[in-house]
This record gives C-alpha cells, sequence and structure tokens, in this order.
C-alpha cells in the first residue's frame, strides 16, 4: 500500500520509521483513533465505507484542532488475508487520502480480529492551533452543518425507529461518509475561541469545552440546525430531543466565536459557502443548559454510547 | 493514563489531539507497531510484559534511525473492563517510557479482543537520519548485543527444544524485555552508513539494508555474537544455525561502518561501554552470503515467522 506526493515526506514507506520535515514556526498536531468491527460499525459495514470512516473520523480531529492534515500510519488487524477486501479499503482509504492530500507514511499489518487504528499528523502555526479550554463568557455557540444525523441512522439500524425509504441513503450516507470539516478548521483559527468535533453528541462535547474552559453554556434547540430528512422522520419529540443533543458520530465541529468578531466571521462563512447555525452563549454559570420555547428542558449530559453487537 | 514531563509537549492528552513542537532544523521521525495477542505473544504473557514489548519495539525502530525518541500515542483494545491489568499495563508501559524520556500524547482505549498498536516519535537533526538504503561496497557489518537468544526462548516456549532450568528466566527476559537500542543509535549517526533493527531475523534484516542499497554482503558466523546460554542450550547446529540466522525479536542493531571510521568506531564503543561485533562486510555482489569454518552454508534468507496460537 503506497501512496506519494508531500514534499514534507523526506522518507516514506519502507525503513524502520518515516522521516518527515516540519515547516518552521508550526507545532505538530497529532491524535489517534480505533475503530473496532461490531463496536465503531457494524460488522456488515462494506470495507470502502470502514477505510472512509477511519481516515475521516482522524481529519476530523484535525479540523477540530485548526491544523492542515498532513500525514497518517494504519495499523489493521485483519481476520484472514483477503486480498479483495484490502484492494477496497485501500482503494477507499486513497481516494479521500488524496482529497485532502494526507499521505501514509506508515503501516503495519497484523493477522486478529478487525480493528483499524489511525494516527494523524497535522500542524498549525505556532500558538494558533484551537482547543476546548479557552472559551470566554458572552462568546457565541457555534455548530457546522446539520446535527443528528447519523445517530438517526443509527437507530434505525438498530432498529429503534423506522425510515422512509427515499431518505435512508442520505442518513446511511451521513453514518458512514462524514465530511470532515477541515476547511472550517482552517478559517476558524482567525476567528475561533475553542473548538471540538462532534463525535460524542453534542451536549457532551459542548461539555467538554465548558468544562475546561471553567465556563457554561445557554443553547436554543429551536436554533440546533436539521436536515430536512430527519425533520422528516422525526415525528416523536422525546426521541428527536435525544438524538439531537446526545446521538454522536456527526463529526460536525462545535466551536465559539467572541461577540465582536461575530459579524466578519459569518460574512466569510457566507464567502465560502459553509453552512454554520448560532446555537446559543456562553455564560459564566457552569453547566449546559438547553432551551425549548423558552424552557429550559431535562438534557442528559451523557454521550453516545457505543453499541455492541 | 497520563505521564508528563517534556518541555516540548504544548498540549498532552485531553483534547482533540495533542500540539507538540519539534526542534528547529530537525527532522521528524515516526513509525507505528502492533502486538496482536496471540500472534505476537503467548495469549499467557503478563500485562507487564506486553506492555514493556509494545513501547520497547518501538523504541527499536526509532534506535534504528538514529533518532532521539519524544513522544507516542497508544491504542488499545481490551476484551473487557479488567482495571487491574490496566493498572498493571500502565505502571510498566510508564516505568519504561519514564526511562527512555519519552510522553504519551494520545490514546484510544477500545473493548475488542486484545490488541496494542503504538505510534511512536523522535527527531533527529536534519539529514542525519539511519536508513538501509545507504551501505556501501567495503564497509563492515556490525551487529550490537548477542544475537539468538529471543528465538531460543521461542522455540522452547513452542516445545522445540529443551532448556536448562538456569537459562530458562535469562532468555525469557529477552525475549519479554528486548533492550532498545537507543544510546547506539544516536552515536550511530556519526559514523553508520546504514542501519535496521533485528526485528525478523539477522539475514533477513541484512538483506533489507543490502537489496535497499543494491549491494551485497558477506558474513562469518564464528563472528556472530552468541551469549553463554544459547551456545550452553543448543548443542544441535542446525538449530543453532536456524535460530541466529533466521530467528527474530532481538530487537539488536545491524549496521554498517565504513571502514576508514571503523577504528575510532571501535574505540567509541569501548569508551561507551556498548557491545558491538564486527561479523562480515558490504561487497558488490548481490545477495546475502554466511560462512562457516571458510565454506559457504546454506541459508534461508526467510526470517521469522510469526506464530498463531
Amino acid at each position: 500500500m503506497l501512496n506519494e506526493g508531500r514534499d514534507d515526506v523526506v522518507l516514506g514507506i519502507g525503513d524502520d520509521a518515516a522521516i518527515l520535515s516540519i515547516p518552521e514556526n508550526h507545532h505538530l498536531i497529532q491524535s489517534v483513533d480505533t475503530l473496532v468491527a461490531g463496536v465503531h460499525f457494524p460488522v456488515e459495514t462494506t470495507p470502502q465505507d470502514i477505510a472512509y470512516k477511519a481516515l475521516a473520523v482522524n481529519l476530523s480531529d484535525m479540523a477540530a484542532m485548526g491544523a492542515e492534515p498532513a500525514w497518517f500510519t494504519l495499523a489493521i488487524t485483519l481476520p484472514d488475508d483477503s486480498s479483495a477486501w484490502l484492494d477496497a479499503f485501500s482503494k477507499s482509504l486513497f481516494s479521500l487520502a488524496k482529497k485532502y492530500n494526507v499521505q501514509l507514511i506508515g503501516g503495519d499489518t497484523t493477522n486478529g480480529p478487525l480493528c483499524i487504528s489511525i494516527t494523524i499528523n497535522g500542524f498549525v502555526p505556532a500558538g494558533k492551533a484551537l482547543t476546548r479550554n479557552t472559551a470566554q463568557v458572552s462568546d457565541k455557540i457555534y455548530v457546522s452543518g446539520t446535527i443528528g444525523n447519523a445517530a438517526l441512522a443509527l437507530a434505525a439500524w438498530q432498529g429503534d425507529c423506522l425510515l422512509k425509504d427515499e431518505t435512508r441513503s442520505f442518513l446511511n450516507e451521513q453514518l458512514n461518509r462524514p465530511q470532515p470539516q477541515v476547511e472550517l478548521g482552517l478559517l476558524l483559527r482567525e476567528y475561533a475561541s475553542a473548538c471540538i468535533d462532534i463525535s460524542d453528541g453534542l451536549i457532551a462535547d459542548l461539555q467538554h469545552i465548558t468544562d475546561n474552559s471553567n465556563v457554561g453554556a445557554a443553547i436554543y434547540f429551536e436554533k440546533i440546525p436539521l436536515s430536512k430528512e430527519l425533520k422528516l422522520n422525526l415525528t416523536d419529540e422525546a426521541l428527536l430531543l435525544a438524538l439531537v443533543l446526545s446521538g454522536g458520530d456527526d463529526y460536525e465541529l462545535c466551536f465559539t466565536i467572541p461577540e465582536n468578531k461575530q459579524k466578519e466571521f459569518d460574512r466569510v462563512m457566507k464567502e465560502h459557502g459553509i453552512s454554520v447555525s448560532c446555537i446559543g452563549e456562553i455564560e459564566l454559570r457552569p453547566g449546559v443548559r438547553c432551551f425549548l420555547n423558552n424552557k429550559e428542558i431535562d438534557i442528559q449530559g451523557k454521550g453516545y454510547e457505543h453499541f455492541v453487537d
């Protein structure tokens, strides 16, 4: 498995380790995410979708840090030597890698139950990384895209609700092929005071920001952007609230924008055609509160719990 | 799980990714290695030994590149939530990490069959990394330490030979607790023309150097350093040859030293008390040849094959 193309890869795959060049005055950003069959994806998921998601969730971590993704290592454990499976996996992986100009620089393929672990690397100008611990009182809270689609797809897959046929493929696409918000992350370097990607659920992830920043938050359910597919399929209000507030796997960004930068930020988003929505604001009082029709609703702060098959 | 202490970790565990600072004019060196239960270690291996080995084999890759190890990410998949197992694993991991001044900067703990994947990072001054593809004709071939101990321990574990009681613990220590040759790797930056760590077997790994450098090699079996424990237990010459030449898992370094640097290099090794042995030389003719009593012996170039339980 090889892909190529980045000038900052001094030596790629084929030695004891890769040799990599970091631009001057930049920090390295690095994280790891593992997907286990039957835990993070249904065992019947296609190799194409598994490969896509394994890299996409890592790219999403780079987006959440405002980092430009660059390279990744891949540790893949496979139950048997199925070259057809691996071919399909690799094609999908490299197609996404190419799209985001990231290069595979190290790999280890081992024999065992299916498990994929990617360590991703990116960089930011020193001091420009987005973190969770720097939100300030009165900052506006934003999310990108629409929220709850992946959770609805998962709920349908688990038999917790029925989907209309015409929306099934849209929602599965949202679950299996989340779009990492890399472009948005790069733009946020100049505007956001804090940022996280929504993997555990909107409330749970926003709470990571408020807890780490020693602040609280108020959000307004009516302002949370929902897809028309979600609205079409979800008539049960309790389930709607649960999936939107506590469902995970959307891989949109949740971030805070200082009030005095809001106008310019909204303009820049329009210029770039990136869909973002202001859903609330940072407050002094600890904890996350959610309002619906001006009434505070009872929210469970818990996020997405991995299903086990 | 946390360890701390490096100034170049701008932000450690706890955000979407770590933020890291690379020294100016240095390259980043990165590689990944996975250990799967029942494939890379017997299922009855203790958590302490598994942790040690998972990090040690990665440190060995840094040594082979002449890199100063710095940080690592850990992806661990665990069959059940055994906090006692994880405590024992973590203590052993962090004890080795502390010894080599490496810091855990990202982790993902998932549920599933036992599997540990570590991506390690280090750095070298730009242009100083040791690679496999730069050996030259007439360079001297060296190995560190003694060769074949891990292979003998494994053979005994698999029932292929009987060990004398007094050597069993020494040999198991060699298999489970290989010493990564980090100090040697750093010194080799000034002397070695090529370097690799011996994980697949002496012949197989030396062949990686010769193939990548478009040269060949002659080595002399009598010059290969053997432990007294190996000599004591192995009276069968065929098995001795097989384990020393094709056994893996020693994690010693195999490297080449230009003839004109040999004297100074030998002196520096003595000064540092590092045991190295010259076992042959690089030749123009492709392939690796091994001589015993001045006769070329038939070697199988194949390396260690992972056992499956």
